[in-house]
This record gives structure tokens, C-alpha cells and sequence, in this order.
């Protein structure tokens, strides 16, 4: 998937991995044209006086922007930053080309590579110091409609993670101290790694409010002559969606690839015998390719001469392929392939003619299954809790918390300060759309005040 | 379809211009994708000792590099190039990941951008500081293999310049002087812009030969066990097609865009007259550009009240929509829509039961018309001469020409310095594969010596 890169943070994509990327890609911005949303590229580079004028977005970004201050061998006049997010470079043409409410909605999404400079713990797909995202950028007239497309944007997100990666997610809203720096409010779909006990926000809507338009100047007539201020929304998903579905689904013998998102969906290898007809095989085996391919199923053939069929069947599950399919002289006899499932090991006879049937059904099997899976997973580390004893009992065993909470900056970073340690402290998550039930008079698990909403917790990535 | 940005040599590709690139990128990738060639996402830094490994690549490329030196407050250990190409950045990894003849060919492919920090000339498109470009690094077993391949890319190439974008092309081989820094050869396929008598470089295909793979010794055990060295091409295609495209077609009124390439093929603007049926008109607006759109044909009604039709015709034939349909009261009478060429504002009523074939037709008729015009108006700069006061009269005359040459880098250095003047001097774009015959003695334009190819020569970007 990934090769590690002579610059520490950075990682090369291998097409094993950008292939994951490339389906993602095609689905989110098929969805997103429907939505006219546009896309459009704006430079790499930002301006020191731009970036640095909306102060709590800079106070959030400025430890790890890097800076241009050379070129060839000249001295820079000024250093010019590289992009951590765009934010502070597209609104000021915002401003520009928004007149009047027929300007309205301004809808701009743009496919590219950002950089964030983090000196901790430099981890492939999850935290690395330059990654490729969409960043969408979008202005409305109404609050209402700002809102409306928050949603929108984040059921997106959701299917990428929950129909293609196979990985359940938490629709929620992030606290006041986790939302983004300079925004409104910020929603999240939230995911869950079980083997580390860590949340991780898989990717974020956020509505801006009106605070870059008051900074940038973004004003309209508004259609009864008046002048008014836009709402904005801003939205990104990004590599690390990747790196999710690998923590999720891996195992002791490698990668494990929804079938959705893999680029080889089935594997096919010959298994010749010494005295068998191995002309067969091979005959047998570029037809079961030929017809999977030409149902539309993402189907090769390994029929390298150099490895023993042992030794493929090992590499093709190191890479998580879902499906591999073995042809032999048995199976030559009998008119039928031999299938084999990445996720459960089951073995399938599958007669030739029912074979795209099988394998199609197989596949949709295996996708379902693997969400299944996780998500039973996910929920047996989900603990609910009352109190900062139950709480610190679950933090302990590693779990994705409920709890009752007030709700106030102040005591989510008091929740940090008492869980403080070597494995790092506990943030909030997300305060989940889908809301239990909240009894009058529950209190907050950490200040004992009154509790105004649930919120999930956890040591998160 | 750009915005100028506030970073000098920095631009904004608005949707308009992006929707080209896309349409290129979409028949590019796919085309790409059936030759096997994988794509990848190598990081955009690169450090120092890597960039300077191949001496004659590095001093092509130092004095526009950018770099890095700080992230946020703190000065870097090592000052950090970023890719002005990703020759040097690959193939370290192409070395560490090829290790027999089976690994052989690597055929890789990234969609990312490029910094080269020029300061002669920025221009939107053609030469600009920050990029978009696809490159493509493969690495062969053998030679011939390398050669097939880079003629098979220029095709391509040529297909992007010729059958998207209806821009004629020259396809031939770069001079020792103006091949890629540390390449073997460059082929080419150039482009000549008539209103300003300069060639242009469209896109390079570069076979590398075996230099890069000696300075980072990319080896490979062939088939006999022996140890030998890839062979390897590059080859990239940029944003500046579009700024091509747009110098070519483009007239008094505006851009011309080319209907393969044209996000809106077919701009319906209704033409309401004050006793008459609105609602008819607007009514057969929308079923004119449902039955449109149901046949693939990108089209998209401008139902806005606040501007006049007249209005409306100008806006379109700025942006260079191909095709605009008109609806008034008489053609709703007539069951008609009156269709006006962006290319040469011919009128054609159009009856409603013809609408889908005729508008095809007009749309293939304007890509082929602008071609063959594009062709004449290049092909009347053309030029053919003998000697050097040939030479100097045509090169006054600002046209492409054709000269036989002694294909000496020295004399063509020599060229450059007699022709140095305000607006540039002239150097050789290419020598074609379309060779003329090049009767015995023959002698060289410039130095006298005897001829050995034909070769174009002019001012250029």
C-alpha cells in the first residue's frame, strides 16, 4: 500500500493503495456534481497577511505550516506558507466574485495536497505531513440552506465509510474545544479502532457561520436591496480514510479489502498437478477470468511460473484481495472452481455455469459481512457510563464511551487534565445525532452539573 | 477561466477551465489505464541530496526550485526542495522495488502539481509558477520496449491537441540543445500560435535511457541471471494545453471553446417578446434541453430574468459556449429552434423533431471546422527555407520555419545569439518525424555545413 519516504511524515501512495483512493474519488465527486458543486484549483501557496486574518483559524494552523523562503538561490522577499487548509486562500476571491444573492450559492470543491508539519508521531494515512483530500468551499445566502448542506455533505462521508469501507461511523457533533478553528460548528462521522481501544474522526463537515465573511468581507445584496453577510460551510475528507478501513479489517495474515474498494476483487490461480492437464487449467482459468471481467467484477489471473500456487495464495491475502479462486484438475474434471473467502476462510465449489451469479453474490457476502463485523465489534467496545468512576473504569479497558456531559468547554478540558498519562488523555468524540434518551436530573459524568446532551469519549488518534 | 492570485505567478483555475482539464484527464487516464501504466502519489518534497543525484537534470532545474527552510516557528535541519518534477524523487524507490526481470516494466503515472519558480514572463496557463500536469515514469528491460512506449504517449498527446482540442500539432524530436536535462531524447508535439508568430511546446515525451538508472542504480537481474540496467522514459502534459487551446481559437469576442472540451455544449436562452406566450417559451426551454441532456449532449438553459437575451448572447460568446439556441415566439410557432454558431455565427433553424441529430451533427461539425481553420491559419505560417537570409526574412515575418540543419548544438547556440532581440531570439522547436525529402548536398541554413534533417525553427514560449 504504502512506502515509507527518505522525509520523515511523508509516505508514497502505491497504486495498490491510490487504486482505494481513485473509487473513493469517483463516487464522492459523482455525488457532489449532482449536487452542482464545481470544481475549480487554487494555488498551493498563501500569502502571510492573508493566512494569518482570521485568528483563532491561524491560532490552530500556525505550528505546522511550512514556509517557502528561497528559491534556487535567492532569498524570498516575503516567506510564502503552503497550504494547511484553504480556507484563507479562496474567500478573499470569494469576496470578489460575490455581488449579489444571484451569486448565490457559490459551490467549489477542489481535489489536492495539503501540508501540515506535525513532529508527533508520524503514523502512514493517519497523521502524515503532507496528504491528498477534497476540500469543499461553500456560501449561501440563508443559515438554512449552510445547515441543510452540512447534512448533506456528511451522509456522503458516511456512505464512503460505511457502503465502501465497510467501516460503521458515529454521526455526531464535535464540542465547542474539538470544532474547527474559526467555524460555527462542526459535525464529524466518527470511527472506532477496537485493537488500540482509539477513536478516529474519519471526516468533517463544518458550517462556518459568518466569521470568515466578516474577516474576508464576503457581502451580498441580498434581494431586497440590502447589504448582507454570506454563510459558509467548508468540508474534507482525506487519505486517512484509508488507513480507518485497514486498522478495521486487518488481520495476522495482512490487508483484508471490502470488495468494493479493491482493485483486484478476485484473484484466480492454476493449480497445476505433475501428471494433470495443466494446458487445461490455464485454458480454464483465462475463460473464468474472461467472464467474471466482462460481468463487470475487477477479476485477474496470477499465472506466474516462478511461485508454487502456495506461496500466491499467501501474497494475494497479505494484499486482502477478497476472493481467491483455485483451479485445479479436480476442478477441471468437474466443470467447477474452487473459491476461497479473505474475511472467514470458507471455502466455496462454484459449478462454471452459475459462476458470475456466485461470485457476484459471494462479493456482496463478503461486504456486508465485513461491515457486519466491525460494527459488532465496534458496539461491544461501546460502554455507556454515569459517573467518573464508571468512566475511568471504561477509559482502563479501552472503550468508546457514553456519557452524560454539561456539556462546558472548562470541563472537557478538566477531562483531560485527570486523564493525562502515557497513553494519552481523553477527549471527546462527538456528541451523537441519534441521542438516548436523557432522564431530568441526570448529571454530568465529570462535573456532577446538570447533564444537557450524551457525548462519546476515548483516547482518540 | 483563471483568476490572477495574489502570489505572483500563482493562478486560480476556475470551474470553467477545470471542467477542460477533467474532460482531458478522463480520456488521458482511461487511455493510459489500458496500456497498464498504474497510477501512484509520490510526496511533493524532495531533499536535497536526492535532487542534486543526476548533474545534468539538477542544473536544469536549481535556479526555479522552491524550498523550504522553516515550519511555523522553528528553522528546519535541512532545507527541503519541493518537486519541480519527480524524476529524482522516484526512482530511489524505483531502485529499492526492482529487482529481477519480472518486476519489469514499472509503469507509473501521478495526477499531482509541480513548483518551478520562474521569473521571466509569468502568463496564465503557459507559464506559471505552481502547476497541474499528469507524469508518467516507467522503467523497461530493454530499449526498444522504452522507444515503442514513447512514441505510443506523444500519440496521446497529439489526440489531447488534435481530437479534444482542435489544435494542430507538429510531432517530431527535440535538439540535443532543448531535450529534457538528463534525458536521452525528447520527442515533442508543438504547437504554433499565429496572432503572435510563436511555437509552443505542447507535451514531451522523454526517452531517459540508462543515465538516471546509473546514478540510482536501478538494476534488474535479466533473464540469463545477468545483472543489467533498466531503461527508462518520463513524459507529462500540463495545464498550459488549455492556455494553447485558448490562444488558438480565441477571437474579438472571446474564448472559443472546441465542443469535446466545452463543459456547456449548448446554451438555450429563451426570447421572450412582451404580447407573446412566455410560459410556451420557457416550457420548450426546458424540453428543448431535457431531450438535450437525455441524448449526452451538455446542455444547460440561462432562464435568468434579470438579464436581456442580448446580454445573455454576449456572456456566452465570451465564455465560448459552441452552440447557442434561441427560443421566441415565432419558433415556438413553428415548432423550430434557431441555432447560432459560436465559431463562424451561422444561423440554422433547427425543427424540434430533428433537434438531437442536427445539433450532433453541428456540434461535429464545429470540433472538425475549427481544426481545419486552426490547420490553415498554422500551416500559412509555415515557411520553407534555404539559407540564412531566407531565414532572417521569414523569422521578421514571425513564421514557423522549416530549414534543413547540420543538427550541431553549437550552430544552433550560434542561432540564438545572431537573432537575440527585444522580442526573443529564435531557436529549433523540433525536427519533424514527417520528414521532406533532403535531396544529396544539401546544406545546413546556418552554418553551411551538410544538412541532416529538416528542422522547425521560431521564436517561442
Amino acid at each position: 500500500m504504502i512506502e515509507y519516504y527518505d522525509i520523515s511524515g511523508c509516505y508514497i501512495l502505491r497504486p495498490w493503495a491510490m487504486s482505494i483512493w481513485e473509487i473513493l474519488q469517483t463516487f464522492f465527486d459523482a455525488e457532489i456534481k449532482k449536487m452542482k458543486i464545481k470544481n475549480c484549483y487554487f494555488p498551493l501557496f498563501v500569502s502571510p497577511g492573508v493566512l494569518q486574518k482570521e485568528k483563532d483559524h491561524i491560532e490552530g494552523f500556525a505550528p505546522e505550516v511550512a514556509w517557502v523562503t528561497k528559491s534556487g538561490e535567492s532569498e524570498l522577499e516575503v516567506p510564502i506558507a503552503i497550504r494547511p487548509t484553504s480556507e484563507t486562500v479562496m474567500y478573499p476571491y470569494f469576496s470578489k466574485w460575490i455581488r449579489g444573492h444571484r451569486d448565490l450559492p457559490l459551490r467549489l470543491n477542489q481535489w489536492c495536497n495539503v501540508v501540515r508539519w506535525e513532529f508527533s508521531n508520524p503514523t502512514p494515512f493517519i497523521r502524515s505531513r503532507e496528504f491528498l483530500w477534497q476540500e469543499g468551499h461553500t456560501a449561501f445566502a440563508t443559515k438554512e440552506e449552510a445547515d441543510t448542506e452540512v447534512l448533506e455533505i456528511l451522509e456522503l462521508y458516511r456512505r464512503i465509510y460505511e457502503e465502501f469501507l465497510a467501516v460503521p461511523v458515529i454521526k455526531g457533533k464535535k464540542s465547542e474545544h474539538e470544532k474547527f478553528a474559526g467555524g460555527l460548528y462542526t459535525t464529524t462521522v466518527e470511527a472506532f479502532i477496537p485493537n488500540t481501544g482509539r477513536g478516529i474522526q474519519g471526516a468533517t463537515s463544518h458550517c462556518l457561520g459568518q466569521n470568515f465573511a466578516k474577516m474576508f468581507e464576503i457581502n451580498f445584496e441580498n434581494d431586497k436591496g440590502e447589504k448582507a453577510m454570506v454563510w459558509q460551510n467548508s468540508w474534507a475528507y482525506t487519505t486517512r480514510t484509508i488507513g480507518v478501513m485497514i486498522m478495521v479489517h486487518g488481520d495476522d495474515k495482512g490487508l483484508v479489502l471490502p470488495p468494493k474498494i479493491a482493485s483486484i476483487q478476485v484473484i484466480i490461480i492454476p493449480v497445476p498437478y505433475k501428471d494433470a492437464n495443466t494446458q487445461g487449467i490455464f485454458d480454464a482459468c483465462a475463460a473464468t477470468v474472461k467472464t467474471l471481467n466482462e460481468a463487470g467484477i475487477r477479476a485477474e489471473v496470477d499465472s506466474r511460473d516462478n511461485y508454487s500456487p502456495g506461496w500466491k495464495y499467501s501474497n494475494w491475502e497479505m494484499k486482502g484481495v477478497p476472493l481467491r479462486i483455485e483451479i485445479g484438475p479436480k476442478d477441471l474434471a468437474n466443470n467447477q472452481v474452487r473459491a476461497v473467502r479473505r474475511d472467514n476462510s470458507a471455502k466455496i465449489d462454484i459449478p462454471m455455469a452459475n459462476l458470475v451469479e456466485q461470485v457476484n453474490d459471494l462479493l456482496n457476502n463478503i461486504q456486508r459481512s465485513l461491515f457486519e463485523v466491525a460494527k459488532q465489534k465496534r458496539d461491544a467496545c461501546i460502554q455507556t457510563v454515569n459517573t467518573w468512576e464508571e468512566f475511568a473504569e471504561a477509559l482502563s479497558q479501552n472503550k468508546m464511551i457514553l456519557a452524560p456531559w454539561c456539556d462546558e468547554e472548562e470541563v472537557e478540558k478538566d477531562v483531560k487534565a485527570r486523564t493525562k498519562g502515557e497513553i494519552g488523555a481523553a477527549k471527546s468524540l462527538c456528541s451523537p445525532f441519534d441521542q438516548p434518551e436523557l432522564p431530568e436530573g441526570t448529571l454530568c459524568f465529570a462535573s456532577g452539573k446538570p447533564a444537557r446532551k450524551w457525548t462519546y469519549w476515548g483516547r482518540s488518534y
